[in-house]
């Protein structure tokens, strides 16, 4: 990490002690939560709890104020000059999946651990009250439903949400929630289990889940949005099957020849929209011809296909969607083949808040780190908070291999650089 | 049938004696060998026999010799002028897929002996003997292999064919043609049973099994070849599997975008290869991502797809077949995915002869047909015919519905018009 020279003493101060502080959190987390693969600390599981209880027993040997709320996360307080304004909140999730990395979650709770700590040690009284969140049940792997633990503090979590069984185990959510803690009375009953209005901004550090960081040798990314999606699980293209042998090109209906062209027409489209700027990714991650009846043969009648379109603004959402409707219109007419849609399934973008994203730009610039814009394809809890109105920010890190799986590589100094940019940019807005 | 005013007491009398005979052994096939749904004339069995013996007791009652060969199958002979000469056979086969339908090989038979019967009747003796062959073991839907009748007779059935297994009853290829009455030593030494020298010519009429007489309104059309193939069973598209929010374009191996790219590539090929009048026909049956590991949110790191390309031109299918091998490298390179072939597997196209062809051609402007020019893309007993040397031709018959099911709808007039062309032919080479 290169440091412009006014700042350097106090941040290498900083940086030593972060790093230490670290070091032993990763190290315990890991310790104690390995599976002898990865790392597993089942959402509203054994492993979560060991987590939290991990990083409790650190705030309180900083000499840090520690609690549990009515959903079960660990909340660590330091109290502001103003207490009585809304408090500024950080943290992320401290569950896996099964076999996973030590990274996704933990590094933003211990990233809020060290600020908190940090300010606490030199005597920084913030303006407002800080309060750091290691949230459970942010993972979907075990119950399918992803954000359960920031969903729950704001009533948003429904009865088939709590039906939910993992399904080793056959244990429904809500008694999971239940066996660590959760007030599942208010959950079940939808009531707010935080009061949105008390809660002055959300800021998360989280490693980036993509290459982008790593592919342009960026150590950190300032995040502009959580990407929303438009999908249909299922589209059926409908052709007409034949001997492959007997039926020329031009009485062919041919499935698989119509979805090929279908996707290559909208790989031009999503090329197009970035050389215009747009944010869009687009996917079909399920694809085929019918095992029952396709053969090397046969003209395939049927084809199977998934449609994913992402993006972090709702308006290229739906002028991609449209595109896609006029695509399988237009191929569907030339080619004699009717594309079928499922039921149309929307997950909102969320937008970071413009005030943060510059705060963090400028704490970047000013510890002479890079400032890039980065999007978040993934989602995460920031996107409840940032949906319910309370102004959210994030800091992506550098990190190979992906996410979800024990070969997650991220570099403790890349680490050290998002918590400094975040601790600057709070510094900041808390003077 | 429209047809010239000089031949049209000629060919009325033979067209009513056609169709009588034509009428009568259908409806006896279809009585003695349906299923309920279709019927089925298993290769090598019991409904096999039965139509055999059903056309055996006709031709008998006919006044024309009959007798079974090595091969087990039936020929009706027609003793000719210059018995010396190699003579000319023609006919198809009497095998059937489970519920097919009653014309796919019997039409060609039927014809075969209407027009022996024909000759016998009116006292003409043509120059060189005629047989009719009834086949069996044509359809490869039983044992794997198709054209095991035809094959065998010049010595070219393998073991490994002789050792394949009804799926349904376990049974081998060599006992069930045991069971019949097939010569298998000789079967299984690869002698010939027929001399192919002694075989002047096959000419074989057969139902279209693809659409297009149909499509353009067309009762018969004269075959110019039978396409021969390329093909793997399976090609795997290797990229890189990733999460479908996270990873943008530029960063993407998509193997699913890749396949799509590919074949609408090949697409564009095709249609320009149909432009410049070469003829082949390019599918891929068989397409599908991978059920262990697909997701709608996780970017395709492989496919795998089977690749098929058909022409009756060697010179096409390997021309197509470079375009094919060029498009996996560019495409290749430019997404960052590999296509992995695995054996190529091939079968040589088969040409029918041109003289044929041509008195097919004047025998069917001689009654006012039309002599439009039809590819096979089916493979058929011509094929190994033409293969082996001998002077082949074919004559389509209009069919709806395609074949190997029992909805097969071959109109009794097209028919007749087929055997009328095929007669004229014969006889106008045999005076």
């Amino acid at each position: 990490m290169t440091l412009k020279t006014g700042q350097e003493r106090a941040i290498s101060t900083d940086s030593a002690r972060d790093r230490t502080l670290a070091e032993d959190l990763f190290a315990a987390l890991r310790d104690k939560t390995g599976d002898g693969i990865g790392i597993t600390r089942a959402s509203y599981g054994e492993g979560e709890s060991l987590a939290l209880d991990i990083v409790e027993a650190k705030a309180r040997a900083l000499g840090l104020q520690t609690e549990r709320d009515a959903g079960a996360n660990l909340i660590v307080t330091l109290e502001g000059r103003e207490p009585d304004l809304p408090f500024l909140a950080c943290g992320s999730h401290l569950d896996s999946v099964r076999q996973g990395g030590n990274f996704d979650g933990a590094a933003g709770v211990i990233a809020g651990l060290s600020i908190l700590a940090g300010f606490k040690e030199d005597g920084f009284t913030p303006r407002r009250t800080q309060k750091l969140y290691a949230l459970r049940g942010e993972e979907s792997a075990r119950f399918g439903t992803a954000y359960m633990g920031s969903n729950a503090l704001f009533g948003r979590l429904t009865s088939a949400d709590l039906a939910a069984k993992d399904a080793r185990t056959g244990d429904s959510l809500v008694d999971c929630m239940r066996n660590v803690g959760v007030d599942v009375d208010r959950v079940a009953k939808g009531e707010p289990l935080l009061d949105a209005k008390r809660v002055g901004g959300w800021i998360e550090l989280h490693i980036e889940q993509g290459p982008v960081l790593v592919a342009r040798a960026l150590p950190i990314g300032i995040v502009t949005g959580i990407r929303g999606n438009l999908r249909h699980r299922v589209v059926e293209c409908v052709g007409e099957a034949g001997h492959s042998g007997a039926v020329p090109r031009w009485l062919r209906r041919d499935a698989v020849f119509a979805t090929a062209e279908l996707i290559t027409h909208l790989d031009r489209h999503w090329r197009t929209m970035l050389e215009r700027g747009r944010d869009v990714v687009v996917t079909s991650g399920v694809f085929g011809t019918d095992p029952q009846e396709h053969a090397i043969a046969r003209i395939p009648g049927l084809v199977r296909f998934s449609f994913e379109v992402r993006s972090q603004s709702k308006e290229t959402l739906e002028a991609f969607y449209d595109l896609f409707l006029t695509e399988c219109g237009l191929i569907g007419d030339e080619r004699g083949v009717e594309f079928k849609l499922d039921r149309r399934i929307e997950s909102a973008p969320a937008t970071m808040d413009p005030g943060w994203i510059q705060r963090l730009k400028s704490a970047a610039q000013g510890l002479g780190l890079p400032d890039e814009d980065i999007p978040s394809g993934a989602g995460h809890d920031a996107a409840v908070f940032a949906n319910i109105g309370i102004p959210s920010a994030m800091i992506f890190v550098r990190n190979g291999q992906g996410s979800h799986n024990p070969k997650e590589a991220m570099d403790i100094d890349d680490f050290l650089a998002g918590v400094a940019v975040m601790r600057a940019a709070i510094k900041e807005a808390e003077q």
